[in-house]
């Protein structure tokens, strides 16, 4: 086969309490993209979407994640890459993620699936690099592997995905722009060990939730005392609509990757739209240009349509 | 039934990564504990060992962990309580944590289980309190509960029970004094974001290893970046007993709470035995005297003998 198109998801990196290494895989949004052999060795990319992203490969997350690929295949190779994005740059839904994971996985199955997901996600780390600053997983991971992911360590590479029992996710993407760089450097360099404490007891019990299918225990551990009280400031209506969605019956949420989207986990359907209400409310009260998604985990990541 | 006597076992706070938040219980050493009811109100309290510790109620963490039940049970009640400790204070074996847990598991099973288990683990940390300056559940939760435990936030407190794959733990006791409160003030207030981020990583990573009998993941999540490197130079011959036991196929371990104790997990009990002589062997050769222990994970707790 000569081309292929893939559906690459949103993810949802730090999932609130796990900064920097935990993500979750959804079902929407998600960009189109269909890669293609070229004669020529080399990438061309073309954008078919509204966001004016560069197309040079050295500029573009793809290409960068697709040269880095291709150094390692280490033969003369060409590829024609067409995108479709819908998921919004700067949304903090890992746009630059499903576009680096896309292109790698779409590449390894033309090349015939001489990478692991392990190496995918080595490649795609290089495309988030240009688009944050920052060489991390969080969101590639979960595109990659799909559902949930842990990053234990990056250096070395230590990617472990989790059981996660089936639930509903409610976003809501207030159309402002956080960018992930800006997002990264308001953080604060040094934590105090009483909150990394509490943090990490968080990150046992979200851990635990998931594995157990404990909802109780899954909306216990959302909490977040480092990050979210220093990135929350930056996304108009934060508390309340968190607070609001707790009240209808979320089990909670906090900021998708550095925001400024929210995301809500939902045990039932009927709660996450119940949810998707409220936030829509907030944001038409405030006057906040906004968009909603009520959608599920993907368990499968990047997915190979034809 | 008027008198009755209880084994309390030894624990190991913090599992490495875990500070504050992990525990384990082991099967050996153990404290017994004798516990009746006397005429008079109030707590009578003797030891039969030769750790010299306080009999007075108000200064023996036994004394402080009952205490604080008969305020709560609120009717008038006595006990006298005998105590034959086998774990040294100041082991980092949880020695405070067996008198306390002990104490209070011994009263409820006289009084007919009036207090759940969570109760039981707040009036032993009254007892903690005395012992270690801070109210900590990390050596108390699994001398109740078995086991490891997760403590996921102190307040409101929050203890969840892990399954956990059978272990076998080689522990070192250098004779060598480490008080819990001096090996806490040595610590800093602060940490850096970056070695927080790796230390929720391998938290992650070892609950997920526990979890599904993933006996690598467990080896590698035992790493500590943020608490064991200034621990560990209180105690002589650290980084040779570890890297060394490691070597000999040790799954991983670091210092047992506060230390001096240095425990190993291990997956077969063939490695233990052999990492006891490893440890050993350091011991003789640097002229430290010691103690080893080669023992398996408790699952029940304070066990009630008679």
């Amino acid at each position: 086969m000569k081309e292929i198109k893939v559906l690459a998801p949103a993810t949802i990196a730090n999932l609130v309490c796990g900064f920097d290494i935990l993500g979750m895989a959804l079902k929407e949004p998600y960009d189109e993209m269909t890669l293609a052999f070229k004669d020529e060795p080399g990438i061309t990319i073309v954008h078919t979407d509204e966001f004016e992203l560069p197309e040079e490969p050295e500029q573009n997350v793809s290409g960068v994640a697709l040269q880095s690929l291709m150094e390692e295949y280490n033969k003369p190779v060409g590829f024609n890459l067409t995108i479709h994005k819908n998921i919004k740059p700067g949304s903090g839904l890992g746009s630059s993620a499903a576009s680096s994971a896309g292109a790698v996985v779409a590449a390894n199955h033309l090349l015939g699936y001489i990478f692991s997901k392990e190496d995918l996600v080595r490649f795609a780390m290089n495309g988030e690099k240009i688009a944050g600053g920052v060489k991390h997983a969080d969101n590639v991971s979960p595109c990659i592997y799909g559902g949930v992911t842990l990053i234990r360590s990056i250096f070395p590479l230590d990617i472990i995905p989790l059981n996660v029992p089936p639930l509903f996710i409610t976003i809501v993407h207030p159309q402002i722009e956080v960018r992930t760089s800006d997002s990264r450097q308001i953080l604060r360099k040094t934590v105090q060990l009483k909150d990394a404490i509490r943090q990490w007891g968080n990150i046992g019990g979200l851990v635990m939730g998931f594995m157990n299918n404990d909802f109780e225990l899954i909306g216990r551990s959302l909490e977040d005392v480092i990050i979210e009280p220093i990135r929350s400031i930056l996304i108009p209506g934060f508390d309340e609509i968190k607070e609001s969605c707790r009240e209808a019956g979320s089990l909670g949420g906090g900021i998708s990757g550095s925001g400024p989207s929210i995301f809500m986990v939902n045990k039932t359907e009927e709660t996450a739209l119940k949810v998707e209400k409220i936030m829509s409310g907030i944001y038409e009260r405030i006057g906040v240009d906004y968009k909603t998604y009520v959608t599920s985990i993907n368990t499968t990541g990047v997915k190979i349509v034809e």
